[in-house]
């Protein structure tokens, strides 16, 4: 499964509204809405619900997390290979609520791209999302951690914060792509983000909490359907 | 679904033959041999394939590992809401590759028993298995780290730390089972395991790692289905 | 150096009035009316001035926290051995601020013990007070967190928190004595924790943060002495 | 105090033959081999002696470890405030034994140059190098943990990632300057790692584990005087 440009990527973390059969619900809205535009909507299903899912939709879907460990005796772990094999492309690492340090990062991006897996990688600060870079990850998320699940944009309250992210990364390793996220919430904010240096956006509460799922998701990606 | 004793608890670790679909299929081999024996034979699939495993068999699902926060914003984490969601029963935590720490045990133990599943608390000597019980899971499983993978059975190795074990959660908990795991391969090491005093068996790679998932769980239950 | 009780346990946490030569000055303050009221009253000095202040004082010092490894290979550890050849007579663990795992715990009391070092386990709910009492340290100290720093004393706010862990801890293992902190400012505080049978408190910033030191510790031992 | 280069820093770990009253001694020793040759030695010894050795030595002090919160309620944490009033100059940060997270580093290298400390900090791939460079330390240390107390040098065993490093770092970031370590023992392992483009090695069981200290450290800086 190929990852189009520009990505809308969702979290769906650990909230009760996306958990187990309504997460399903919600991946099978996304690819609804994806099927319907052509604009790539991902997944990131609660881990406990990763191959529940991915073997029931038929967009990415990527885990919300992985440790740096190979297949083998680590109780409670989540592998690359596991995220593999439950159908997933890829996955994020690093998440604000989840950090790993930068050695397990460079460890897991390495052995994602053996694997054929899509790396995203979250960081908070410019300096930060240069170093996630200098690993060399498919992708890195700038999301500064005071502005998730507030419903202030980063693209409009801090973008300087996002050019600042897509320069360094430029200069440090222009292979890597940048996403944002943080309080993400509406179509103007993606149209924000891409405008800033962007390939998309990485949400959670904006789309999870939202009543109608497929409006919040129609209206998320409105700017970029009518280009 | 009812949990019985004496219990076979299958833990698939990380490990490669028990990940994705191969899991699936280690589980469907487990219920079957459960409904011809009525033996309690459980598992615990990986994190990444618990709903998907719990969705599709009708024994005792477990989760390898939780964490102790409650649904909500974060992201990578095992929340015991997500656990029931995915259809599992309950969920081990404490396992020596992935400690927990006792505050935390506590939370988790708390809120499992208002939700209504079943935890089961790894240990490694006396001391911690009389600490965990005096926290009230149902469970606590005594795992010498040393012994575990090594095929030499805690319950011939180190018998007395089996019987240690059990004697001090008679004295701090009466209402706590114990489960005594490492090294479990064979028949032979289950019967010991019960006549130490245990309710069962916990063990990993002596299943998992088995040519005949099949013989090997029948070879287990026999002195328990001959009885 | 012998541990008379009561006990007045000042904890310098990492805060910038007890730090260095500040820290050295609070010391000396501590001990000055130590010697003064023959009430024992101990410090634990910010890890960096551990030796430093040791050296320099003759009054029980002890470590804030202590890590579960052996002397070697470990960087940016702190050892049991390290401790001691600083001149403290034990340390704390498993502070609220700083929990290690129940193992961690079971391993540094048991070589704590070889060591001739003197433990004090931190915990929050009595549950947590009996499991850590069930590794049998020389003292556990119950202190809700959510007390801590407020000057709210747990004594009075939460007085069944501290008699449900002394009860407890008497049924676990009754070798094991009990502080209690949070929230401790003032002398009525100490004399209402010692009814409810501790040996002593636990206490920070009702000490660090008073302006006038000396002062703040005869107030809190008032009660004692008057006895 | 200024730090000179090249430079020489002994880890003295968790090492007993480098605890309290001996670790003074091997600064004392540090000291004079220093003032004797005028080249920079610098000791980073137990945090727990940090203050104890910097009031008593006049060469450059670092701490083995640091936590990225700032002064206050945070029992068992090092904080950079702490590590300045010890007297120590500076910081070793994310050691192979003691990582911690890039948003850490990040943290705290920002918060050092505020306050005017040193930071160095440890990496164990070029990547991982080059991603802590980003962060902007006033060092970075490469020392592929294989080869840590090995005596096997990494100047010798594995040139190529002292070269690779140093090259990444220049491109990444040409302020920060490059030690190199694991299994530096001999004087000829200083000149390689000076040749690979490095300014100085970080060496820890070479020095502290030595039978005579002084015959060690001479030996160790041999190639650099006769420059």
């Amino acid at each position: 499964m190929k990852i189009g440009y520009p990505l809308i990527l969702i979290n769906f973390k650990a909230y009760s509204e996306a958990s187990g059969k309504r997460g399903l619900q919600l991946a099978k809205v996304a690819e609804k809405v994806s099927k319907e535009t052509g604009i790539t909507i991902a997944v990131a299903p609660q881990l406990t619900d990763l191959a529940f899912i991915a073997s029931q939709v038929e967009i990415p879907v990527f885990s919300q997390h992985v440790d740096d460990v190979p297949p083998g005796s680590y109780t409670g772990h989540v592998t690359l290979e596991a995220v593999k094999d439950a159908g997933a492309v890829g996955t994020m690492v690093n998440h604000s609520e989840r950090r790993v340090r930068a050695d397990q990062v460079d460890v897991i991006v390495k052995r994602a791209r053996s694997l054929g897996l899509t790396t995203v990688v979250c960081t908070n600060t410019p300096e930060v999302t240069a170093a996630m870079a200098a690993l060399g990850p498919d992708m890195v998320a700038i999301e500064p951690p005071e502005l998730i699940g507030t419903g202030i944009p980063v693209s409009k309250a801090k973008p300087e914060v996002v050019t600042s992210s897509v320069e360094l990364v430029k200069k440090v390793n222009p292979n890597v792509k940048v996403l944002c996220g943080a309080g993400i919430t509406v179509g103007e904010d993606v149209a924000a983000a891409l405008r800033l240096g962007t390939v998309g956006v990485l949400l959670a509460s904006g789309v999870v909490k939202a009543k109608d799922w497929e409006k919040a998701i129609l209206d998320l990606i409105s700017p970029i359907i009518k280009k």
